[in-house]
């Protein structure tokens, strides 16, 4: 997203995600701030949590305070994830900011069979939310069909959050995503 | 531990660790796999998974095969936990290894506050076991006093544990520790 | 730098530079690519070589040609220098691309007494050029103080450049900056 | 090497090497301190400045002050070299010890031809020493081979060393090794 799409963008769509390579785009982050709408900004891949919350101010000083955070994963020098999902990331932004804190299991381990167990360690580690890639048919998928869960493993997932959410004080909503 | 302490700890102690520092002290690997205790491996901050199944099969080579691997965080940029828990170690692992694979949060954040979270994570990652450090009075422990848990602390996490553990196929039997 | 404010730039500036945290802003590469002005693309902290040369591809697909790549140093785990100066990237660089590639080690180490040692090390790999930052009053500066060198200091170091620059095939000129 | 080799190792070899693997194999580290043969201490691929000279702290204090500090490469997200040759850090060891240090680009690269150019590199920042692979035949080298230098390539670098030492106050000795 080009600073000067978020015009056009925010016309249409319900939310502005700022992605992980964008985290430092200054400008960008300025502009999503003097939008309307609700803003997800994803940590950039190297960046740390000190950073991530001093991104968000870029767009919180701009007056649009309906943000939410997103932990997808770093970079490290482990190989057999595409990155390392940093779940302790949560906590320690929940401990400086009142802001919601939200997790992509999807991209952050770029794999779906890790997917539905890294979702539940999301949840029980106090995550406010999940974002998760879901394709009727993943093998067609133009991008990213090798994180996304088939609706199968997704109801699968979503009856075993219902049973872990409870433990961590969290209540499951569900809102019927494109139709 | 020294190779040459090997048999004198094996002759009082239950089971051998090898510390995350020792993880590639090839000569102490060898030297654990000619012992008849079991022994817990931790993998070293610095590294891979596939490191890690490496020096198992030091281990392993020798006869011995009571073996338990332990993932207890890797080192990364970020700075807001001394490491960063790597959780997809513990599928990574899973997927290439009938070995057990338990989780450290303890040493693996270094922060009090975080080891319940991370523990509840670790559990609904699937890890086989915990390894959690507990003192009654953590300000006058003489070591790791810090990323140690109050008893009653303790007692909580032990509670959501028991709640968590069936929604991941888990029993979570208790011993007691030294009294 | 703004996607919109490109051509109010380069209507003034000789050459247009891509910050680190820009290297990734896919926007703002294209829009360079347009752009008549010779183009200075920085290495971002977390970038591998490969995505380095990936986001080169943005601006000469614009038909941009006058491009120079920078190594300005990596994240690690290693605190004692802000970030990892990776003179072995200068290398890897030319072997996969005919573009010339130059170091800041003023960036790279954020202190000033390493510069000129690391400026000198960048020559011997075989960099084809080098930004260092000079102040007449480093303590005064607006930024970047702690890092910029002493206009005695610099000239010292142009004398050791210019002995070592023969023994790897270099030829060093000097033109006159702001004056 | 095992702790209980360095015995019988020093009676035979004219200098012991602490590879970096085990940089923090205290018992070991302990045991060479107690000898009275040179050590080399290599750092630990992921270990800090701060760790190598606490490392070396348990070499002295038992007495051996023939030491020397070895930078090899660290482990970064970098994948266009095995690791990351760290030469900042010859310049932050320098500040705080009195120790020689030295460099092995071999090692640090993985890559024959990336050695030649790392070496002077290496020089240029003010190393005490290199350390470098050279094989008759690489190809048919037991180990190391591919980051193994040719005879003449080797002839070539030290023609080149000889050129830039005196630029950084340095004169290169040269021993004949193995014959």
């Amino acid at each position: 997203m080009d600073t000067r799409q978020v015009e056009l963008v925010a016309s249409y769509a319900d939310m502005l995600q700022v992605g992980s390579r964008n985290m430092q785009n200054f400008a960008l982050l300025k502009e999503v701030g003097q939008s309307k709408k609700p803003v997800l900004l994803k940590r950039g891949m190297m960046a740390t949590v000190e950073e991530l919350l001093q991104a968000a101010e870029y767009i919180l000083s701009q007056g649009n305070s309906q943000l939410i955070l997103c932990e997808r994963g770093i970079r490290t020098f482990e190989t057999s994830t595409r990155n390392t999902l940093d779940l302790s990331a949560v906590l320690a932004l929940k401990q400086r900011t009142q802001l919601p804190v939200i997790v992509d299991p999807s991209h952050g381990t770029g794999i779906r069979r890790m997917v539905p167990a890294m979702s539940k360690a999301a949840l029980a580690v106090g995550a406010d939310g999940l974002i998760i890639e879901v394709h009727h048919q993943p093998e067609n998928a133009l991008c990213d069909g090798p994180q996304s869960l088939y609706h199968e493993e997704f109801s699968v997932l979503m009856h075993d959050l219902r049973l872990i959410s409870p433990v961590v004080g969290k209540i499951i909503k569900t809102c019927n995503p494109i139709t």
